[in-house]
C-alpha cells in the first residue's frame, strides 16, 4: 500500500464561538494525512511550508508514519496563513486573511519513490498543479481529487483537463451546483461523472454525504454532534479518512467505497469535536471503531419481508 | 390491530411546475389512512367533508379497506378546499387560497368502537380538538401527533397540554427549532422529549428525517429520486407509513422504529412521484418491498473491523 497526499499546509488562526487559536496547524494535506495514518502505512506528503513551520509538528508527521521527504522548507518565506472566524451558525464562516507565503511557490518534483505511489489525494489546490503532479505519477491505481468554487468559476478550463484525469472528485453540494448548473443533486451527479471521474463524492454538511458511480448511490448523515468545536479540516479529514481505507483494502467494488465514506464521516466527526488538529492526534483503534459500530447502529436498520 | 386517523378531507387545487390539478383529493387524513392501509387493516377514519365530496373517493376508502363510519358529511358546506402553487425549488409554495368550508365544524363524537382503538394518528388539526379526540380514546397504545408553525405559534397553551398527551410527535426542522427555540436539532430533540411525548420524528424534507427516543438516534436521507411531480401529502404518506408499521407489528422497540420511520420514508417517496393521491391508489406489496431493498442497499453497509 502507499497513499500520496498533496496539498496545503498552514498555520491557521481560528476563531470559532467556542475559542480561539493562532499560528495553529492546518492545511488540507494536514488534515488527509493525518486522517488516513490511522487506516493505513506508507503515507507520503507533498507540500510546501515556510522556515517557521514548527519541527515539533514535523516530528508529528513522522510520528504518524507520514513521509514528509516531499516536503519543502522555504527559508526565505513564512509558512501558509489563513485567519478565519466562525459564526455562530458554524455552517458560515469569514476570511479575515489569507497570507499565501510559501504556498505562492508550490510546484512539487516528486521522487523517484513517490512516483511510484498507488493511491493519490489531490486536496484542493490550483487544478495546474493538481495536473502537474498526476502527469508525474507512474501508474496510480486511483486518484481522488478535492475542489472549490474558487476554481471552478476562476480557471475551469484547467479544472476540466483534470477532471479528464482523475477517478474520483468530491465537491460540496454547492460546488456541484455550480459547476453543472443543476439544481437536482442527482441530475448534478450524473453530469459531473460524464466531465471524467468516474466515482463521485458530494458533501452535503450537517446533512452528511452521498456517494455516487453509474448505477449506484449512497447516502449517509453526518454524525450527530451536539457541539462541533472547530469545523476546520471537516472535509480534509473525511478525504482522508475515504483514501486511508481505499489504501488499506485496495477494494474498489460500490461495497467497499460506502465504507470508505463512513470512515470519512468517523474521521471528520472526531476531527470537529477539538480545536484544528487536537482532535486527531492521539486516537486510538478502539475510538475509531466505537464510533464506527454507533454510526452504524445510527444509519442500519433490519431486513424483513411484507 | 387497530389505527385511527383523524385529520383534513380537502379537494385541492395544486400547481407545481409539472402541471396544474383542479379539486382533487387531498387532506392530511387521506394520505394518512390511504399510505397506512398498505401495512395494516381495521384503520378508521375521522373527519369531515362536505356535500360535494365525490361518492368515487368514499368508495376509494372502502376499497382500501378503511372505515369511514367517522366521516361526517356536511349536506348545506363544502368541502375544505386549498390552493397551492409549488415553486421551481419544490421546498417553496405560496397558498392562493385556504377555504375551510366544513372542516370549519370539526368536532368529532367517536362511536363506541371507534373509542376502543388501540393505535392513534392525529393529523396536524387544531391541537384542541386533538386534544377533545385523544380524550375519548379508552386506553391507547400508543398515540402519534403532527403539527405546525401555525399552532406553535397561535396556541401554544393548547399544544403543551397535548403534548402531555402523547407518545409521539413528528415535527419538521423548522418546526423544531421554532417550538424550543434551540438552533441545533439534537439540543431541540432533547427539549421536546421534555415537553411529553417519548419519541420524536424530525423530518428535514429532501435531507430524510431523524428518530429519537431517550438514549438512541436514527438518521435516514429521503429516498432519491431525480424527479418530485407533487410534494403534496409528503410527510402524511410518511406518517402513515409509520403509524400503519406500528400497528402491524406491535413493537415499540427502537429497532423496530427504525423500520417504521423507513416504512414512512418508501411511502413518502411513492407518493410524490405523482400528482396529489395518484401515487398511493394502486399499489402492490412488491413496489413497496422493492422500494425498501432499495432503500437499505442506499443506506446500509457491512460491519467490518479494524
Amino acid at each position: 500500500m502507499s497513499l500520496l497526499v498533496i496539498g496545503t499546509l498552514a498555520l491557521d488562526t481560528i476563531e470559532t464561538p467556542y475559542g480561539k487559536e493562532e499560528y495553529t496547524l492546518g492545511g488540507s494535506a494536514t488534515f488527509i494525512s493525518t486522517s488516513a495514518s490511522y487506516l493505513t502505512k506508507d503515507i507520503r506528503l507533498v507540500g510546501i511550508v515556510g522556515h517557521d513551520f514548527p519541527q515539533k509538528e514535523l516530528d508529528f508527521f513522522k510520528s504518524r508514519g507520514i513521509d514528509t521527504s516531499g516536503l519543502e522548507i522555504m527559508k526565505d518565506q513564512k509558512t501558509f496563513h489563513w485567519h478565519g472566524v466562525y459564526h455562530t451558525d458554524m455552517n458560515q464562516r469569514d476570511t479575515i486573511t489569507t497570507d499565501l507565503n510559501a504556498l505562492a511557490y508550490l510546484n512539487p518534483v516528486l521522487s523517484d519513490k513517490f512516483r511510484q505511489t498507488e493511491y493519490v489525494c489531490l486536496g484542493n489546490i490550483d487544478p495546474v498543479i493538481q495536473e502537474k503532479v498526476i502527469k508525474q505519477i507512474d501508474k496510480p491505481k486511483l486518484i481522488m481529487i478535492d475542489t472549490m468554487n474558487f476554481w471552478i468559476e476562476g480557471n475551469r478550463p484547467a479544472l476540466d483537463k483534470v477532471l479528464k484525469l482523475v477517478d474520483i472528485i468530491m465537491v460540496n453540494d454547492s460546488e456541484a451546483r455550480l459547476i453543472t448548473g443543476e439544481n437536482n443533486l442527482f441530475t448534478a451527479a450524473k453530469k459531473i461523472m460524464e466531465y471524467g471521474p468516474k466515482i463521485l463524492i458530494i458533501k452535503k454538511g450537517e446533512h452528511g454525504a452521498m456517494l455516487f458511480n453509474e448505477n449506484h448511490v449512497f447516502i449517509i448523515p453526518a454524525f450527530p454532534l451536539e457541539k462541533v468545536f472547530d469545523p476546520t479540516g471537516a472535509g480534509d479529514s473525511f478525504a482522508g479518512g475515504f483514501m486511508g481505507w481505499i489504501d488499506r483494502t485496495k477494494d474498489l467494488s460500490f461495497e467497499n467505497l460506502k465504507l470508505a465514506i463512513v470512515f470519512g464521516t468517523v474521521m471528520a466527526s472526531l476531527s470537529v469535536e477539538k480545536f484544528s488538529l487536537e482532535g486527531l492526534r492521539n486516537l486510538e483503534n478502539d475510538t475509531i471503531m466505537k464510533r464506527f459500530k454507533e454510526f452504524k447502529s445510527i444509519t442500519n436498520f433490519k431486513d424483513i419481508s411484507l
